[in-house]
């Protein structure tokens, strides 16, 4: 099935003011093009990175199958823990090799599982996310982390440095397709080599997409099981491309899918939409929503409780009643 | 516009554990023909009732158009708010002819209100519906308050006594529509004299229904303006025509519309489909929704309170999550 879809736009050469006066306030994405990144892009290639990267600690996902999903990535990554312990001590690159071999080593005890058997294919692929000095404290800044690298790379001074969130390194394979999710926090993704294809629904959209937590159950978007996800076609697709040195703004609570076409490196940046009191102070991922969000999430825990006291009947007409009354008094009749 | 509907089924003779074993539990409207009504649909003449109907006080609806509104009828009723008090030492029947001519006189008077001089329209409707010795705090029970009626009916006897809730007496003019609202309990709708059409439509529709409250903000719902009330026609219409000696099932919940065709009367009893603690103890029209539903209602306010701590983009996002987890966790599966 050929799926219909909105092209992202495409803008060259935009300026701060541009940015913050014009297009910021859209809330939509877009790819920025010629935006000057440093020397990132035609310097970080492996062996540069091999070298420079350091001997950081890194956790490495590693997918049997191109759409990561969170069950089989549990049980690898439970497998491999113990392993993984030893190889945090080489550097990145040296890890992904390893971890490479180290797979194709686990496929007679992974065996065991027995029912889990199909679990490892041989296309596995893998994908780095860097993580803060204390992933539970601290938040992803390829600055302290990567100091080697940070002197290559430019980020965009769109916004205030008191808006900066994160700046999360990544690495992945070819064909390696991060499933749909969103964050609570602007997002700068900066191509730096290689070649993505990023999928991208509004937020508008989040009942076609079987959402679990931030993330979308669809996970094979351009060849969907529609049987169990009849509504997934209603979600409107923006779609765009990225090659070295693009930048793709993805607004805070906007869906992305994103497909790496060639092995590549990426750097995207979290920066802060809301005031900061407004942020989850214990989110390192930029991805634990909003406290106000959350607080009210808990308290309709409470109100559903309440109307199951009822017969089904009634708590199915008195949850449609709420439902109507929560899109009379809170949905946005800013339609787009 | 011509509308499809359903018709209610039509069922002759039907014993108590018929009812109740079968027909009660699919929770579906349903005409039941040939009850034994008592002597009722034959001896409540105008005549017959001016007689014996006694001194009661009683409440009148008046409405300048067929379809009643709440706002209209307020004003009119305000205006005789002082007259009425004169007209409650009549005999009920009395009262609805005096309230007529009132009316009449009324025009001058009315008209004082200038921005409001359309509201009275020479083909006015009136309606009564009983209510108890004080309204605020007893139940309508016909044998209560009209007992010298109460030996010429006899209510279906399908439900325990204990189920009681109410049986209100209702007489209404030639073309009153009544609008379309539901109820929290389950009712008998005694056609005894004249002929009413009745459109009904499921709980599962109440999105389609415009409410506010217990009514749907559509009154002319033959003609409803599609332009204001989109979703409307979505509804699924379910209709039936009752004439003297006919009983409508109408399930707690189910909407209704009732068109009087002739001038009738006709008796409604209210049963409890819920244990009695589920009910709205300061209930005496049985449209007050079950405890627990408020109580729902009121802490669902308050997670839209917290909600709305969050800018429009946001809270429009995490409403439609909400909605999304009230219709995962609350909705029921069993569609029809």
């Amino acid at each position: 099935m050929a799926w219909q879809s909105v092209p992202v736009p495409r803008l060259e050469g935009v300026s701060q003011e541009q940015f913050v006066q014009h297009l910021y306030p859209q809330r939509k994405p877009l790819v920025l093009e010629g935006i000057d990144l440093g020397a990132c892009t035609s310097k970080w290639t492996v062996d540069y990175l091999s070298q420079v990267g350091g001997r950081k600690e890194v956790k490495i996902h590693v997918a049997a199958v191109a759409q990561m999903d969170f069950i089989k990535l549990y049980l690898l990554i439970s497998w491999f823990r113990g392993q993984l312990k030893k190889s945090m001590k080489n550097s990145l690159f040296q890890s992904i090799l390893w971890i490479q071999s180290l797979l194709h080593a686990a496929y007679k005890d992974i065996s065991s599982y027995g029912h889990q058997r199909a679990l490892v294919e041989r296309d596995e692929k893998y994908y780095l996310r860097s993580l803060g000095e204390d992933p539970r404290k601290d938040v992803a800044d390829i600055r302290k982390q990567f100091p080697l690298l940070e002197a290559d790379i430019k980020f965009p001074k769109f916004f205030k440095e008191e808006q900066f969130f994160s700046s999360v390194f990544r690495i992945s394979s070819r064909g390696l397709q991060l499933w749909t999710h969103y964050d609570v926090m602007d997002n700068f993704l900066i191509q730096v080599t290689g070649k993505k294809r990023v999928v991208l629904f509004s937020p508008r959209d989040a009942q076609y997409l079987y959402l679990s937590g931030t993330k979308s159950e669809v996970l094979d978007i351009d060849n969907p099981d529609l049987a169990k996800y009849p509504l997934f076609s209603k979600a409107r697709r923006y779609e765009c491309s990225l090659k070295a040195g693009d930048v793709l703004f993805i607004p805070a609570l906007w869906f992305h899918n994103v497909i790496s076409e060639e092995f590549g490196v990426g750097v995207n940046i979290f920066w802060k939409h809301l005031p900061s009191e407004c942020y989850d102070k214990t989110d390192t991922y930029g991805n634990k929503d909003p406290t106000a969000a959350s607080r009210a999430a808990q308290i309709l825990d409470r109100a559903l409780k309440t109307l199951a006291e009822l017969p089904e009947e009634y708590r199915d007409f008195y949850a449609r009643r709420m439902v109507l009354h929560i899109q009379d008094k809170a949905y946005s009749r800013n339609f787009e």
